[in-house]
């Protein structure tokens, strides 16, 4: 068990951006109220599923929906606790600890307050390693967990309870609810043991945000190269592979907004004006192609970092003339198992193309 | 108490169709289910809200969204039963009665093979003696009775829970989940006390669509007019007033599907040719105007009927050149209070018209 400092949770949520891989909603808002539960003196207690008891229930907390809408419409923070008393009550059991679903994004910083608040310990693991748009699209899915029973809430205190044996009907129902809402939700899903924790999830992940985002932030503080010092990191943990894919500045961005996803493309071109990166996203980026060729693809990670400053870049902020270098990180083993692949893989996405691990793809050149 | 056999049933089912108000949805598929209860040998037993305990728990059953669905997906009746084992899950209680929440069209049936299947009496009241389009417009929810907690259920076995408390927002978010089930969902909601139904429902509304329907067949059998024995019987009820608005040809018929709605207009012209009615419908006629003057208006009963059997006809089935009379029926007192209008008068349908009874309007020639 370890406790977060404010300077942790800064770099978890700057890790958690990158992680985010230019999605994943920005985690500011969510860290500003986990920082307010550290100001008035309650603690954010992370720990891995190994310290606790193996039937102990862990309900993962998080939110769905358009992150943008948060920042329109600020969260109480009471709006997850609706959810995950309205899922409590279903089950008839409370919540021994909360965990992220997804440890890219806004959805890292959710468990942290919701732990500090409830003082109760947040599983430092998640679903996806990154940050993904649909509720079936976690580890947790693949190996049989059900999503459900899982509630729906909202910031005028409304709550819908969804069950079913299908975690992708889990999705559409709970997503068509969610866009009346007002376009966000919070919600409690995947209710499970601290026994199916260990077998479904991917550990150590918010450690792994908040060393990213650690690494960051010392080589600019050292004046060192971001990119060579997350390598460097990377290469000690279960994603094992980072590296630079691409380095320009970008020449096209094309987005539209298409049932509550943000999908589009941008396009790269190098500094000698002879190379030119194409990147499609689905609120996350999804495949990297250079002359029609797949440089990078989902679940690997593609993520777009300000060249000068190393700081992650989110879809919705890249604009025309920004120096982008885009960073791949290999996406850890429980990613890519053929079941892994049916959820997360580029066919998930409808994209034509194969996976192939970016590590057998990527002449990184950092 | 009294039980319901075959006979019954279709005189119900077609006295429902006409307080459908040309909406509603065809009870034929309901009669169907309803039907098979009794040739299995269930029944049918209708209650006074009197009969019951004060404290017994009283869950109304129905049915939301497109009543055209369910004749391309045919319930099994199990929808409703998952509905509900749902709700009373959630309120830990069984129910001691179910009821309609509308006597007009479809849902006029479902809780009478809802209590043949479970064995429980049929409470013979309703929620607004009629056909109306939303969750909200019931005098349930006008006289103060919480339409959540709610459940809807689906074909394939998914179930939501609703808990808000604002009926209205029920009807909105019910309404999105229901369109991601297919369309159509089975639902149970305003979970009440038989004390509650007997102080907000409309009483005795299914005893009056089967009259309505007896006299109509009656009509016919005895080849009497069919609109003079519907006036009739109905100067003795609750609704008071019966009346033949108008008798014409349809001329004209404009229809859209707007959010789950059937919305459009119909006009009718005279056998002489010289005056015109249009009817405004949202699933239900909504009002019928001559010259531009209000003619009849939400809540009271605007119903279309074959000129010649004096068969309900409904706003799908309008067509060019058929023989319409437009028979009106005024609504209860329950439905004219301020409080009632203000859910069910025309400014919840967004006309810009007045409220004025029918029977203050119509010069009835019947």
């Amino acid at each position: 068990m370890r406790e977060l400092t404010t300077v942790d949770l800064r770099d978890l949520a700057l890790g958690a951006t990158v992680l985010g891989t230019g999605g994943g909603g920005d985690p500011y808002i969510g860290r500003l109220l986990a920082e307010r539960q550290l100001r008035s003196g309650r603690r954010i207690r992370v720990v891995s599923a190994d310290e606790l008891d193996a039937d102990a229930l862990v309900i993962p907390t998080s939110m769905m929906g358009a992150p943008t809408v948060i920042v329109e419409k600020l969260p109480s923070g009471t709006e997850n606790v609706t959810a995950l008393r309205a899922l409590e009550a279903r089950l008839g059991r409370t919540a021994a600890a909360t965990m992220p679903v997804e440890c890219g994004g806004v959805n890292s910083m959710i468990p942290l307050y919701m732990g500090a608040l409830l003082d109760i310990p947040v599983v430092d693991a998640d679903g996806m390693g990154r940050a993904f748009p649909e509720l079936q699209m976690e580890t947790f899915h693949i190996y049989g967990v059900s999503g459900s029973p899982m509630t729906v809430a909202d910031d005028k205190g409304d709550a819908a309870l969804f069950e079913t044996g299908d975690n992708r009907r889990m999705e559409w129902l709970a997503r068509g609810v969610t866009i009346r809402m007002g376009g966000a939700s919070y919600v409690s899903m995947y209710p499970m043991t601290a026994a199916e924790v260990r077998r479904t999830a991917i550990p150590g992940t918010l450690g792994l945000a908040q060393a990213i985002g650690r690494t960051l932030r010392e080589a600019r503080e050292a004046h060192r190269d971001p990119f060579a010092a997350l390598t460097e990191m990377l290469g000690s943990t279960i994603y094992r592979h980072g590296a630079v894919l691409f380095r320009g500045k970008v020449v096209d961005v094309e987005r539209r907004t298409v049932e509550g996803f943000a999908r589009g493309t941008a396009t790269l071109e190098s500094f000698t004006g002879t190379d030119r990166l194409q990147l499609t996203f689905q609120n996350e980026h999804l495949v990297a192609r250079s002359d029609g060729e797949v440089r990078a693809i989902v679940p690997d990670l593609i993520c777009t970092l300000d060249s000068e400053t190393g700081m992650p870049v989110t879809t919705e902020s890249l604009r025309y003339g920004m120096r982008i270098t885009v960073y791949t990180i290999s996406t850890p083993e429980l990613m890519r198992t053929p079941s892994a692949l049916e959820t997360f893989g580029p066919a998930a996405f409808g994209l034509p193309d194969a996976y192939i691990p970016v590590e057998d793809l990527v002449n990184g050149d950092a």
